[in-house]
């Protein structure tokens, strides 16, 4: 057994999804999402406010690993160094927390979640939902936070690349 | 008297200055050099290096006041991504410490620690080394770090814009 976070980071949202996994079996645990733009326009109280989202995050699950999306590079500067600044942001919250990083690109969690690499937004959505029996659909940055966690449960080959470096024991049996 | 502590923020390496300001007087209290690169080509690992970095500069010189040059966007996305995460791990460093943080432009910094905001690296260093007494040259990123930190220093008007803001109390007599 062994709990992942997933997260989608942004300057205005920052999605996550908590879920377990039992060998082949997911269940849901939590999502939602952290508001740093309820802190308006200061850049240093929106930051903290996803520091201090994520760690509270670990603190109530207590995840196993911490998996996160690539970031599509075609943005502005100006739009990279918001979504970067989150980023680093939410990995420290991670990092000094003694969890392990996982990434993965948009194509691989699509792909991981839907079966295609060029799935959409709707459909991503809705295989969450499935997967992981939910009632509704989750709200889209939680969505994305739930995929990119599901993405790691699948991903034999990422847990054998990271072999040596993941911190906390992955008890499951993988996929 | 108040604690200035300068940042300059790099995926690879983060400049750090500390200097005491008292009235109109600066004193250098250290500086160096956080190398993020010798934590290798690992994302999560060069971001803990910067944020156990910053915090722990933190706890050794205990600012008042954490200062941050803004950022020149004539970067491209990845670059400005990457940067930006290294922002947001020191950035959120000083945050979770209870320091709140002033941002500056390059061109207020030399126009305020050398005179002009033309100003290049050279010119900053040497004026960073007279207004701080110090025997040579600090090291550029260091330098960068120091610069930032005599800039908030100098700022009269940075610190009324924030009045209300700060929530360690400056005590020294501004300029």
């Amino acid at each position: 057994m062994s709990i992942i976070l997933g997260i989608d980071p942004g300057s205005r949202l920052t999605g996550y999804g908590v879920i377990e996994q039992q060998g082949r079996k997911f269940t849901y645990l939590g999502s939602g999402c952290i508001k740093a733009i309820a802190s308006g326009d200061d850049l240093a109280g929106r930051l903290q406010t996803i520091f201090a989202g994520v760690s509270e995050i670990i603190l109530q699950f207590n995840p196993d690993m911490f998996a996160i999306e690539q970031v599509f590079m075609g943005v502005n500067p100006g739009g990279a160094l918001k979504l970067g600044q989150a980023r680093g942001a939410a990995i420290v919250a991670a990092t000094s927390n003694g969890l392990t990083i996982a990434e993965y690109s948009a194509r691989q969690i699509k792909q991981s979640v839907v079966g295609t690499g060029g799935a959409d937004k709707a459909q991503v959505q809705h295989m969450v939902k499935t997967i992981l029996k939910l009632p509704v659909s989750p709200q889209a940055d939680a969505a994305d936070a739930l995929a990119v966690a599901l993405c790691h449960g699948h991903s034999y080959d990422s847990l054998l690349k990271m072999s040596g470096q993941v911190k906390k024991t992955v008890r499951g049996r993988l996929r």
